[in-house]
């Protein structure tokens, strides 16, 4: 086999064979496929598509590229969350131990994030003490005992997707479904999960911004995980305005915990009940999606998500009191309020620019050596639709170093429209994508 | 400028502006665009094709990314002659002291063969002591002084292509015919031609397979030239079948002195007479191709053409002697009969075929470390339309090294379909390609 003919027979239009994909990956994993032929090979791929047959070879092919991770000593149905990422994204620390506090194992392994704001374990780490470095035994007996561990992601977890990405960030061939839900799925699969729920993004601050490519990509995606004998659903949600109020690492963790105590914004109270009830279900906790949000609002209203969090922190050497006590979480010394400059209503809130402004402030990191201020951020007082004043708050900025404030505030403040009209009102759920098709809401 | 910009700009189908393509053909020339950035946009230029206008901004930049040769010390128009190449081509060696014989300045820069058979330089050298170093003062001085002068291609001409055509090799995207054009024209252009006329092959031993491709090609080519404005005119003439009888560097350099003596094949005086009459007319010595063509009938009949090539092998510091005395050249020590298996019309020679069996004799280079065994070779007997006995011969092969010899005459054998029905006879010259257009013969 060389791979001349696998480039040529892709450029033709043509399907690639199992073994032609394996020989792509496993040659390029191991260096013995130059750069320069993966990137041709990739931009044909970009330009030809795949069929869902090579996506699902793809998607194996870099699933066995490294470790793939043996959670089978997790009694029950492990299932794993997974969303294509937004502003203000803070979702897994509400939804894990929600859905752990109603029985369903949780064995999460999360990344750090490059962009806007910190990843997950970043906004985990403005916990004091809590920590995400753990072996697997660990890792595994905590499940077991707790329903629940968050860790990171070890680099021998899908080697290939990494290499490829790289490849595929510097010769414009990032945005093609198979090669987005390859990348994304085989890293899922490859974590352990028997059974995953996609929540897909859509909208200005998405990485999809057409509600039809977020159908086609969760769609993508759902069929890859139930080829693979994973049952699979995928939700498209909103991500047009930041999800909640709070942007930035701490501010969003304490934001994840009011949720938790019944207080969180109605966006994102209802997308932790909506994941987490289809999370219910594949984990055959719950028999239907109503009875899986009945028992997780049981388990708010009742405390138990609450102690599931507290329980969670401490197993992971966090300080719990943090839970109760809000000013163990990193702060910001300065709180700016950003005022409107005209009356009328709130009709979009570009959440892209809103994470780069958080991104300035320290909330994000530019490049992989930046080191984050946990405790910076925005704060939303408005939201899309909400009527405001003249000089009237719009959100505030916490902020250490201010360096860049001018500059993050002028950048907050254009990601705003105020107009004269109300705005029509945006779905938070467009709806979801199961192994029988499309079904909109 | 980012090269990331150029690659996604391509990839979605826009022209790209000519300061774009410099930046990239400047940058990859340089070393500071990457291999796999090139290939990536080389294959988005594949499939999404470049508008005429990209095309010659792209030869531009390539003929610029070395040295340019000057040529107007000569006096004359400067014509030059370029085949896309095929099997049993030797019109170099014809038509340079041919047309130089009529009084137009041949100022020729030729290259080495990898394929089947040497380059027109390997040709030559099968003439002892012929030597085609010399510095540039001496190359212009041989053409005011004799008309003619032939050298090798110095690597300083267009390395943007030499590089740019070894990534195209190993990443399937070399058969696009903007690239190939501008491969072509680029080199060609930086060789300091006033005018140019194009030898596209077509037929099953060219690179171009059909007509309509080689015609496009031809097309392509003569824009380029004629944008640039330098006077071009594409000829698309038959390589179906090897050109004339003789394929193998000594022999090919006989049959080409048997040419100038009259006693040259049909198709390849054809070729000769054609291509060199419209050469005559570019450079302004013919008024029309009849006269042309005239004029080089008289010169071969008259011996001037032979006395101009005894002129040209003496400059360039070979034995003239050959021109007499054939066994002066470089001879085989085997002459072996290949004989047809049944009774019929010829109604096939696959050229390519013919061309891998005399590379198996030692005649051709499958790397560019093999060396060339001059004197290896085949004649054919029989040509396409011709009858045969069974047991008939149709060939003779010539060879030192008889270690392939018997899997050579196999693949030679398999070159021939003989038939019970005379095949129809294809032309020589399809039609000619100039600014004013198409003309189909």
């Amino acid at each position: 086999m060389r791979m001349y003919d696998i480039i040529k027979k892709k450029r033709d239009g043509y399907e690639l064979t199992k073994e032609e994909i394996n020989f792509f990956v496993e040659g390029y994993s191991k260096g013995e496929i130059p750069d320069y032929q993966a990137s041709a090979l990739v931009m044909a791929i970009f330009l030809k598509k795949m069929t869902k047959k090579e996506t699902v070879y793809l998607t194996e092919a870099m699933m066995h590229s490294g470790d793939v991770i043996d959670l089978s000593k997790i009694e029950g149905i492990k299932v794993d969350k997974h969303s294509t990422g937004g502003v203000g994204d803070k979702t897994t620390i509400t939804l894990a131990p929600l859905v752990a506090s109603c029985g369903a194992p949780v064995a999460k392994m999360s990344g750090r994030g490059l962009g806007h704001t910190g990843g997950t374990l970043d906004k985990l780490e403005s916990i004091p003490g809590l920590s995400i470095e753990m072996d697997q035994d660990k890792f595994i007996d905590n499940v077991n005992n707790h329903k629940i561990a968050v860790c990171g992601q070890t680099a021998s977890i899908v080697p290939a997707d990494k290499k490829l990405y790289a490849l595929r960030d510097v010769t414009a061939t990032v945005d093609n479904i198979s090669l987005i839900a390859s990348s994304i799925m085989s890293k899922k699969l490859a974590s352990g999960a028997d059974a995953i729920v996609l929540d897909v993004k859509t909208g200005s601050g998405a990485f999809m911004k057409e509600l039809e490519d977020s159908f086609a990509l969760a769609k993508e995606m759902v069929d890859i995980g139930n080829g693979m004998n994973r049952e699979t659903i995928g939700v498209v949600t909103d991500m047009d305005q930041p999800l909640g109020f709070a942007v930035g690492n701490a501010l969003e963790v304490k934001e994840a915990i009011e949720t938790l105590k019944g207080n969180g914004p109605k966006d994102f109270t209802e997308l932790c009940l909506n994941l987490g009830a289809y999370m219910l279900m594949l984990a055959k906790i719950a028999s239907s999606y109503e009875e899986g949000r009945k028992m997780l609002e049981e388990s708010i209203s009742s405390g138990k998500a609450l102690d599931k969090l507290r329980e969670f922190i401490e197993i992971q050497g966090g300080n719990k009191d943090v839970v109760d006590n809000y000013d163990l979480l990193p702060k910001a010394t300065n709180v700016i309020e950003v005022k409107s400059p005209r009356k009328g209503y709130v009709s979009k809130i570009e959440a892209e620019t809103v994470g780069l402004s958080a991104m300035m402030l320290g909330a994000g990191r530019e490049t992989k050596e930046d080191k984050l201020d946990l405790g910076a951020g925005i704060v939303l007082n408005k939201k899309v639709g909400d009527f405001v004043e003249e000089g009237e708050i719009l959100a505030h900025m916490y902020v250490n170093d201010t360096t860049k404030l001018e500059s993050a505030k002028e950048r907050l403040l254009s990601a705003y429209t105020i107009s004269d009209e109300k705005p029509v009102e945006r779905k938070l759920i467009y709806g979801i994508v199961t192994k029988d098709g499309i079904k909109r809401f």
